[in-house]
């Protein structure tokens, strides 16, 4: 069965002080079904990813206040994988529309992080750790164990990451969604203050708030971009229980299952929205993706191998790094950004890759326009 | 495409103080693959249903929790609709099978809710309705004033709603895994502590720990219970907005589709697991499914008419009102416990009807041995 995406819409990402839960994954759900020319009566389910709307804002139960936004009471249900959930969100919805119980569908991810201190959302988003043996770890301390060892085992450099971010923050100028509009020097990057040595600030994605919708149908759709193949891995939760720390097995398995449905290999890939969540994760990312070789993602960016003059361009909309991270409307927001890009004929085969946590889930999608 | 229930499993229900959550969700994964005398890496995929481990237990990206007891790893997602999160996951489940990515898959659904306090647990739970709309309600408010309007337009009295207490603990005298086995008489249930009027403590389900898992696959299975047809309603999550405050139009909804789908009418039902978090839901379920004529269930009830004697045996188990509501293993364990008992032979075909919030989200399965 062919799958289209035939609607998409991103809301401003940023630390939207005056907008809520409610209304963003509103303004994402209306966006998308206009996009796709369709009312909302055409809609017959819904498909929610958020992360941890019950901790930053008490809400559970986010399939209801989506489905009560329709006058026909849509099914609706959440889908929950630490960051990954919107890209599992989009599979959620293929599952139904392969099994034939619905032709048009919709899905929608949503995060409102910035109603509580920085504190309390650093807590909230290790819980998507081993809380028990990984007890008190941050994601910067995790990733920065993942970069010492890639420093240690391949060469890769201060310098090196930090291209990733000067990249992703010149590519976030073009997107008017952006968290961030402001171009960064290397060094720069390499000067901002240390959060957990190597990282600094200016390696990590920031707290954002946003959503992101698109519309899903197995209905013939000429001139929309298809879902060619999805693919998702996991691996042990807690880094102490992984065979290596220089590559996310996560990544590679559902790349591997992605290239095959869409029959298609790395070197078909054009364009590539992948999980930045600090600048280390897009240099193991592009390396398990196959993009380049094992231990040369650093010296790629570096070398501008990863963007317009590349052969494979890495995070257009500016990544989570500079784009922003609503955690739950990350894996939708690249889906939806992916299609856009294909759907205006700059590219024509592209790929989304959405992490959960440090690596322990992973999903790609590759889509074509 | 024909779905079998091969194998199935339920923990033990109640204040399990020495048990914790990683613990239970790995004694039901174990136990339905033993029940369905397969090996681990057999099972292809995992649907893990929970509410609110990320409040709970600070856990959240359960499914990596869930993967990782496998060597393989198999792919895992979680699914929450509040109360009604492991009917959604068993959906999600059979969404997949359908589409024929897997053949094989498990469901599991776990709560651990007795790690906080009893006021951090009601304030966690009344995350499912519309904390905007309903801002300081806890459930047994909301199904108290849904209690007070059926009593008002029907004439349900005190004594028909202790009847549901009393049934349901009778039954659960007969399951080990309950958590309560304790009788009450008509007069214990009636003059129970008053916690929102009319409705007392032993008119409420309790706060639980517990897990339940079933194995789900596409290959023939004779002699393994079958699923016949599923179907899920919604309805305005906030009590202000539904059309009637009598009925629960998302139980109407998804019992139209179920039956539909099963090409079955309610009086083919012989055995039910409905969504009895407090004894007016029961009432309300009964009717809104079909069973007995809108506004007679409290008198049917207190006839005898819903258990043993009558035609339509409801909560064998103790329902949520004595065998326990960890709410996001309830959903699995009415399903669960049906199987088992359509696999006994006592019983040809049962349905399953689970409830997320204050009735928002209904989801029924029908089942036949």
């Amino acid at each position: 069965m062919k799958i289209f995406i035939t609607g998409q819409y991103i809301t401003k990402f940023g630390e939207l002080w005056d907008r809520g839960l409610n209304e963003l994954l509103i303004e994402a759900m209306d966006g998308a079904i206009t996009s796709a020319g369709l009312e909302p009566k055409d809609i017959e389910a819904i498909f929610v990813a958020n992360k941890a709307a019950g901790n930053f804002e008490d809400q559970h139960h986010l399939n209801a206040i989506a489905s009560q936004h329709f006058s026909h009471y849509p099914p609706a249900v959440r889908v929950e994988a630490a960051c990954a959930s919107g890209s599992l969100a989009v599979v959620a919805a293929e599952q139904a529309l392969a099994a034939g119980t619905y032709k048009t569908v919709l899905v929608v991810g949503v995060e409102k992080m910035t109603d509580v201190s920085s504190e309390m959302a650093t807590h909230i988003l290790s819980g998507a750790t081993d809380v028990h043996l990984e007890a008190g770890s941050t994601f910067p301390a995790l990733y920065a164990l993942l970069a010492q060892q890639h420093m240690a085992e391949y060469g890769t450099t201060r310098e090196q990451l930090s291209a990733v971010a000067v990249k992703n923050h010149l590519h976030a100028l073009e997107n008017p969604e952006a968290q961030f509009h402001k171009k960064f020097t290397l060094d720069q990057v390499s000067q901002s203050l240390l959060v957990a040595d190597p990282l600094r600030i200016l390696d990590c994605s920031p707290i954002s708030d946003g959503a992101a919708a698109v519309v899903l149908t197995s209905h013939p759709s000429s001139g929309s971009p298809q879902i060619l193949g999805w693919g998702q891995g996991q691996d042990s939760i807690d880094l102490a229980n992984r065979a290596s720390l220089t590559t996310l097995q996560a990544t590679k398995t559902a790349a591997k299952h992605a290239f095959a449905r869409a029959k298609l290999t790395p070197t078909d890939i054009q364009v590539a929205e992948v999980h930045d969540c600090f600048t280390i994760a897009e240099i193991f990312a592009i390396e398990d993706l196959g993009f380049v070789p094992k231990g040369s993602g650093g010296a790629a960016t570096l070398d501008n191998r990863t963007t317009t003059s590349g052969n494979v361009m890495i995070n257009p909309s500016g990544g989570l790094k500079a784009c922003g991270h609503p955690v739950g409307a990350t894996g939708v927001k690249q889906v939806a950004y992916l299609a856009k890009l294909l759907k205006q004929g700059q590219y024509q085969v592209g790929l989304t890759h959405n992490v959960g946590g440090s690596g322990a889930t992973a999903v790609v999608h590759i889509l074509k326009g």
